[in-house]
């Protein structure tokens, strides 16, 4: 998916290259709005991402600088991820997804009380209500 | 790359299942920015998409409905491809996309000068530059 030459140099395409595929930004939505933070929080998703593909799709976003990955101070075992300032930075594109997928395709009025929830919060308050988002992002991630 | 039934119906999902990968959102750019209509054109891209894969992507954007399909009155043998309303929505995604590319993946530095261009006209003037272009795409495409 990313090879070490890029196929372009524009920035939709450099951008593509790191998350254009059906299950990274699932992962991000997870981390950023369910607070997900360990490998197997992250497991347990409605679309039901394989444990392959989500220890390659991890493996990605820490290399490109997306998530750090370290010890978990709490659980020996366990590696804590958590979102760079590169990451928190794709809230917006994740916040316009929802946003285009709840007023395009039909089956999003089926979607939980919690995602439209979320969604409508950050909606309503436009640009502000993402940059507060981001804000607490900053305060639960960056040290 | 989409089944019948969704994975899940979180809005983010359900989008994700119509353009999360790699070639759609550039197909669309392509669209948007360069003003392209016809398949040839959309062949001719930096990325060197092939021709089965914009086949495939431009079928599957016409049944999601971010397209139409028609032929062209101008040319007996070629057809034409048009946004919809649904496809002109994606404008905004497509801008944030490539304003975190410019600002968060190095090589976008070399990104070349139209891109650069029309990237930082549509951010510089926010969300109401979006809906210029978006209005502009609408006179455009829309019958």
């Amino acid at each position: 998916m990313r090879p070490n030459e890029p196929r372009s140099h524009c920035p939709i395409n450099l951008s593509l290259e790191i998350f254009g595929d059906t299950w990274t930004l699932l992962v991000l939505r997870d981390m950023m709005f369910a607070g997900k933070r360990h490998f197997r929080e992250l497991l347990q998703s409605d679309e039901h991402i394989s444990s392959n593909i989500l220890a390659d799709r991890l493996a990605r976003l820490v290399d490109s600088g997306v998530l750090t990955k370290s010890d978990d101070p709490t659980h020996k075992q366990k590696a804590i991820y958590r979102l760079t300032e590169k990451g928190i930075a794709l809230l917006p594109i994740i916040v316009q997804i929802g946003a285009w997928g709840s007023r395009w395709v039909t089956d999003a009025k089926k979607l939980d009380a919690g995602a439209r929830k979320v969604l409508s919060e950050i909606q309503e308050e436009g640009p502000r209500g993402w940059a507060k988002r981001m804000n607490e992002l900053r305060a639960e991630h960056l040290r």
